[in-house]
């Protein structure tokens, strides 16, 4: 199957996923509707993706991770509709459609966010493909991920950051948290699932950390040099919000050497894990090559 | 040991161990800040309380539901957070301090509000008193009190129902996830840690219900008949705010039979269960008659 296959055919499957767990997890009403407006604004399902084909190469059918596929990305959902918020990042427009706030009003975003939050917790600790053992090491690795120490911790570093000087290392750190834990646990969860050994788990986690690098660097890299009807946004936003990037730091070509760097660590690490390759390399080069 | 002295022990003992979490699950700084402020603003802990005194009943000791416990009131006091923001309900005072958007600002307190949720299932996944099957237990249980189908859609079903009449079966179903489920697992998972088998939890679950209504309705009791230094917040807020009420569908006479009608089927549970009542039927009382 090629990548562009693999990539619709996940994406289709995970959206239907994500509204069926929507509609049966909450009641008839404007917290769901909420709730599903979100969901099915769709998005690239990145994280879902990463932590399907990381399963795929260690022999996982996708089927088994679907409940934590769904909800590592009900983190990301809810996370977008927190930091478009007012107080926030104060976004309109969210993948050309209004942000949650705009459609419905800031409260109802808000409790959509933290029922998304919630949602996530349950759907692993109910998912009958799972044992206890996974089911604890999951929703344990998740929370890290996106809490105090991760997703979270990143989102508030980010904030305090605007409008000031920050090091490559302080921009790294942030990104490392906003975007990089969530991106590493897809990497992490799928190898966990498809029962890597440590020295395994040990590369995949290394290819994880890359990963989120790569993935950022290319965001900040699309802000100066995108094109705003391909992204969904408009070009040049970070400068706009003046937040720091990569190109800002160390110039296009630096940027863009950087992010090489990080590719050839991850396809290392893959390489060291001694995984079938095919779809995480070509993962790997299309997270890097984006245009969107 | 009275009451008064079981109440004031672990309302110490559990504010020493939200400290202490908060402090070893995050990172120095603006966040951990924003997140100890509220878990410092005290309270009564009754969350955490109902929850060890249960487990009292069943025989097992207070250090054991110690972390589920603390995720539950972190839980509360994440809640507590975020309906306080200018988009909900709008508080600028909470326990007589600053609420948190007022300390901070709103970004800080929502992002503070998301950590303290997550950290929740991360502290109980960790529990190292707990079996991987007790914390999967308790991770879905709590999920589903304070998800879409509990205390989230609670809060939104009050937000909706301000300004309009609602009628007494609404206004319990709003309270019943708003403030109810939450108070439930209070005691459900107490009998749970305790061994209780599945006639117990039957009672145990019955009582847990009857204990939110009592709450609820002594809550909305205080607003119009309490001392407001007292509780710590103006007296005839609910009337400002337009909010339904026990007082305002049934008068204050009637408010108070159908509290007493509830404390009855708590009592009735409780002794069904045939459990030590001692503790749990003083706080029933203490519950029913506090005023704050």
């Amino acid at each position: 199957m090629t990548l562009s296959n693999y990539l619709k055919e996940n994406r289709q499957w995970i959206n239907d996923q994500l509204q069926q767990y929507v509609r049966d997890y909450s009641l008839p009403g404007r917290l769901q509707n909420a709730m599903l407006y979100s969901i099915e604004a769709g998005g690239k399902r990145l994280r879902p993706i990463l932590l399907f084909a990381t399963g795929r190469a260690f022999g996982l059918n996708e089927d088994k991770s679907l409940a934590v596929a769904s909800a590592l990305e009900m983190i990301h959902t809810y996370s977008l509709i927190h930091d478009d918020l007012p107080a926030m990042d104060n976004d309109d427009l969210r993948r050309g459609r209004p942000t949650n706030h705009k459609q419905f009003d800031e409260a109802t975003a808000i409790l959509a966010g933290d029922a998304l939050l919630t949602l996530s917790s349950q759907l692993i600790a109910e998912d009958d493909h799972l044992n206890n053992e996974q089911r604890v090491f999951l929703i344990r690795e998740l929370s890290k991920a996106s809490g105090a120490r991760g997703m979270v911790e990143g989102q508030m570093q980010d904030m305090l950051s605007e409008d000031k000087e920050v090091s490559l290392e302080q921009l790294e750190n942030i990104h490392k948290n906003k975007t990089g834990q969530l991106l590493k646990f897809s990497i992490v969860a799928g190898a966990y699932l498809g029962g890597a050994n440590e020295k395994e788990m040990h590369e995949m986690t290394r290819m994880g950390e890359a990963l989120g690098l790569i993935f950022q660097i290319q965001d900040d890299i699309l802000d100066v040099t995108g094109d705003a009807d391909v992204i969904g946004k408009p070009v040049g936003s970070d400068e706009g919000n003046k937040k720091s990037t990569y190109p800002q730091l160390l110039g296009l070509e630096g940027a863009k050497k950087q992010k090489e760097k990080y590719v050839a660590i991850a396809e290392e690490a893959l390489e060291n894990a001694g995984i079938d390759q095919s779809l995480l390399s070509e993962l790997i080069q299309y997270l890097s090559h984006r245009d969107h």
